[in-house]
C-alpha cells in the first residue's frame, strides 16, 4: 500500500446508521426470520463471465433454477404454508417468465436483484442501468413494483444506495453489521432505506456448492443444521432476526431440499419465531418508526 | 465487463429443451440410479498441463487407477452383483489395454470420455479431434462403438454437441440441470442426444481427493455417506435419478471404496431404486419416447 | 529459486531464544488461557485494500463489530466473570471510541494492535509509523499505554521486533514456535519481549468466515468445540497455554457467541487452568524470570 | 493447450513397474504401517519463498518443530513402543543439530529428504545439489548413510529417480499409485528403487494446518480418525500397507499429539499389522525379492 492509498481512507465508520431500534416484534413473537431467495438462473454465472454463456454445463447450473429448483421450492413453501421474499434479476425473468410468473402466483413478494446480476462495484460501470433494467422487467413482465432491493454478490455503494432511494425503493437486504432492522444514513446525512441485515452463515452457496472453478466444500445435513439452528436459537434470546439467502440452484438440489424442509419444519415449531416477508418486516418497521 | 461483453449475453435459456417427460421407470422401479465411473488415468493430470507427464508422483495419482483403483472397483461390483457405465478416455485404453479389457470383460458399458481428457470449452482446439480419437480407441482396442459420452471436465459447447450426435452418440451425461432424462434440442431446433443429468454431489473428487494443486478437503465417510444417502433417499421420493460420477483413481482408494461398499450396499436395500448402466435408462427413454 | 534466493537462506534458525523456561503457574493452576481478542473493525478490510472503503458491505463485515460484536461480547465476559486482553487497532478506536471506552471500562486489559492493521512484513513501508500512531491514539482516546502488542495478520519481522522493544512493548503474542511464554532475543543478541505464543486452531476466523474473497469454510459448533477442547485439554496435560485469538465480527456473531459460551464454560470448569490477560501470564513470567 | 504441448504427451504409462508382488508380510503380521515423519523445520518455508527467512511468524511454524513438537512426538513414540523413520532435510539437521541427534538417539530410522526442501520438478534447478548436500549433511551431523528417500513436496522426475540409484538410495516413499512396495523400473528399463507408496489421507498437512498463505480447514479428531481408521481396515482387508507422512510442526500440535496418540493406540490394538521402519519394510521385500 503507497501513501495515497493509506491516506485515502476515512478515519470514521463507513456506516453512519445510528444503533438499530429495539422495537418489540408483532405478538405474540419476539424474533424474526425474513425468509428470502435469491433467482439467479443463468445470470449468477454470465456475470462473472460473458463467455460462459457458451459454456452448457455452467449455464445448467442455473438451469437447474426453472427446470427443478425453483418448482420444488414453491411446492416445499405451499406444503408449510409459508410466505417469502423471491429477488429475481431481471434476466432470469425475461429468460423464465413462467418460473418468475409462478413465484408470483403462489403469493411470495418479488423483490429486485438486478438485471444481469452484475456486481454493484465502485467504478463499475452499468449500476444505474442495472436499478432501471431490473424494475423495467419487473413491471414488463409481472405488473409487480418491488419495494425490496438485494445486491448481487452482496456488494453495495454510496451511489447504488442514492439510486435506490430515488427509484423507490424501501428497504435493502445486503449488509452484514447487524441482528435487527435499521435505517440506512446517506453519506449526505438524508435518510436512506431500511436495511434488513443478512448473515454468511444463511448463505446457501457457502456451503452447498462446488464447481471447477471453486473449492468450497459441500457439506452435509448435520453441519448446515447445526449453523442454523444455533444462530436462530440465539437470534432467538436476542430478540433479533434471521435473514436466509436461499438460491433455488443449491437449495432446490434433492439433498438441499431435504434439509431445509427439516430446518424450516423446526423454524416453524417455534412459537415465538415470527417467519415472513421482507415487506411485512419492513412494514412493522416503518409503523414503530412513525410511532416513535 | 463491457458494453460488447455485456450485449452478447442472450435473454434466454442457454437449454432450449422442454421439462424432463415424467413417465414410470420400469415395474418394480419408481426411481433409479445411473452408476457410472470416468476412467482418466493420467489424462486428468496431463490435460491440465502437458508438461505434468515429466511428474512422476502427479502421474502416479492416474498410474493408482490401473494398478490397483479400477481392479478393486470392479471386484466390488462383482461382488455385489452390479453392472455401471465407464466412460474411458482414449488415452487410458492406449496405455492401460488390459484395464480396459478387463472392465468390458466384466460385462461394463464402455462409454466414450474424450481422448486426452481435453475441456471442450468455447474456443479449445482439437475438440472433433478428440472426439474422433476417442471412438477411432475404442473400436480399435476393444471393438467398441460407444453410444454414451461424458465431457471431460464436464464442461460442453454447442459445437460439441453437434458433432456428437453426427457420430452416433444417443445419450450424454455431462449437464447439471435436471434430475430425470430429457432429450437434448440444439441451437437449430433440431433433437440432439438424451441426458442422463449429473450432479456435483456424486462426484468423487469433489470430497475425497487433495492435492499440492488444490486445497480441496478430504472428508470422512459420515460426512459422504450423509450427502449420498439424502440425495438419494429425496430423490426417491421424487421420483427421478442420480448419476455417480465416481473416479477409479478417488474411490478406488481403501477408504473411499469401504465408503462406496457401504453405500451400495444401502442403495441395493432399497426395494424401488433401479441401479443400472447408462444405456439401459436411454433404452427405457426411447421407448417412452416412442410411446408418447 | 535462484542461485541467489538460494544462497540468502541462513543456516541457523530464525528464532535464538533458548527453550521456554518451564516455572509454576501461580497456584491453584497448573496450565493458562490467555484470552485474548483481536479488534480491527473495517481495518481488517481496509488494510488488504484501500479500496473497500467504498465497498459499503465489505465495510460491514467490520462495523458489526462495534454495533453487535463487541457489546455482545463483553455482556458475555461480564457473566462468566472473565477478564480478557483486547488488542485494538487505532483506526477502529478513532472510529468507535465508545466501544474502546466500553472495554477499557468493563475492566479489560487494551493492546496495541497497530493503527490501520497493515501486515509488518519484510521492506513494507510505515510499519514504524503504525506502531507510533497505535501508541498515540490508545494514549489520546484512552489514556492508555499498552504493554502487549500483537502483529496484524501475524506476521513479524526482526525491525518491528526492534521498535516495540524501544516504545516500552513488554510482550507480544503472535509467534507460532511454543506453548509456553518465552524471553525473544534479537538479532544482535540482545533481549526482546516476553512471546505468548499463538496457534491457529483457536484463530476463529479459521472456522467460522467465509465470504466472496475467500473460499473457507463455516464449521459448526460441534467441529470447532471438538478442536478447542482437544487443545485445551493436551495443553493442560503439559502444564502449558493456550491463546485464543477472537475477533467480534467473526465469534459476536450469534452462533459463534453460542459456541464461546460453551466453550469457555467449559474451561471454566477445569479447576487447574488459569484463565486471564496477557498482562497477567506477563507479570507472572517477569517474577520468576527475576528470581532465577 | 496447443498442438506441440498435446503432441509431448507420451501415450503409455509413466510408471513403467510391473504390478506390486504380492507376498507375505512377516508371521504374525498380515499388513503393514510405514510409520514415517518429514522434518522440514523452517525450510517447509523458505522453500516456497526465500524471502520467508525474514518473516518471523512465518518462520515460527517451522519453529515449533525443533522447540516443542519433535521433542513431544519422539515422547509419544517411547511411550507406545514404537520406531518410526524421519525423513530430515539437510537444513534442519544443520539449523537443529541437537533435534537431529535426539530422533537418532532414540532408535529410529533417518531417511534422506533434500537439503532445502526444494521441489523436484522438472526443469528446477539444484536437484543434484539437493541430493548431494543431504547426504554430505547426515554424514557430517549423524555419521548416517541413508537408505531411504522421501521427495521435498512429494514431487519426482526421471533424472532425480537417477541421481537416488547412483548415490545408493534402496527406497524411495513418495509414489501415489500403490498399496504395496514395488520396485522402480527406469526410463531405461533398469531396476531403480524400491517404492514404499503414499497416499494424502496420511498427510497431516491436509487435515490439520491452515495459514494466511492457504485457505486449507483444520479439522477435528473425529474428522481425521473416521479417515485414519477406514483407510487402515480397508488395508488390513488387503493385506497392504499404509505410510503415514506426519509433519511434527503439524502432528506436534498439541490437539494433533491426542489424535495421533489415539490413531496409534487403535492401530497397536490390531495383532495383524506390522507398525515399523522403511528400512525394515524394505529389508522384507528384498528378502522376498531374492527368494523369488
Amino acid at each position: 500500500m503507497n501513501r495515497a492509498a493509506l491516506d485515502s481512507i476515512p478515519l470514521t465508520p463507513a456506516n453512519l446508521a445510528p444503533p438499530a431500534p429495539d422495537y418489540p416484534w408483532p405478538a405474540p413473537y419476539r424474533s424474526a426470520m425474513f425468509l428470502s431467495f435469491d433467482v439467479d438462473a443463468e445470470s449468477a454465472w454470465t456475470s462473472k463471465d460473458a463467455g460462459h454463456a457458451e459454456r452448457l454445463v455452467t449455464m445448467s447450473y442455473g438451469a437447474y433454477e426453472a427446470r427443478v429448483g425453483t418448482p420444488k421450492l414453491l411446492e416445499l413453501l405451499d406444503q408449510l404454508g409459508l410466505k417469502g421474499t423471491f429477488f429475481i434479476t431481471g434476466w432470469a425473468v425475461d429468460a423464465y417468465p413462467a418460473m418468475a410468473e409462478a413465484i408470483l402466483k403462489a403469493g411470495h413478494e418479488i423483490g429486485h436483484h438486478g438485471y444481469h446480476h452484475l456486481m454493484p462495484d465502485p467504478g463499475a460501470p452499468f449500476i444505474e442501468e442495472e436499478v432501471e433494467r431490473g424494475f423495467e422487467t419487473l413491471k414488463r413482465r409481472l405488473g409487480v413494483v418491488p419495494t425490496g432491493y438485494r445486491a448481487p454478490y452482496g456488494e453495495f455503494t454510496e451511489g447504488l444506495r442514492r439510486i435506490l432511494v430515488e427509484h423507490g425503493i424501501v428497504y435493502t437486504s445486503s449488509f452484514r453489521d447487524d441482528v435487527r432492522p435499521y435505517r440506512h444514513v446517506l453519506a449526505d446525512g438524508t435518510p436512506g432505506p431500511i436495511e434488513l441485515p443478512v448473515t454468511a452463515s444463511y448463505d446457501d452457496w457457502m456451503h452447498g456448492l462446488s464447481t471447477r472453478f471453486s473449492p468450497r466444500s459441500i457439506f452435509p445435513k448435520e453441519h448446515v443444521l447445526s449453523l442454523w439452528k444455533d444462530e436462530l436459537d440465539e437470534v432467538r434470546d436476542w430478540g433479533a432476526m434471521v435473514t436466509t439467502v436461499l438460491h433455488p440452484q443449491c437449495s432446490g438440489r434433492p439433498m438441499r431440499l431435504r434439509l431445509l424442509r427439516e430446518f424450516l419444519t423446526y423454524a416453524q415449531g417455534c412459537p415465538d419465531l415470527w417467519i415472513t416477508t421482507g415487506a411485512a418486516i419492513t412494514e412493522n418497521f416503518l409503523a414503530h418508526e412513525r410511532a416513535a
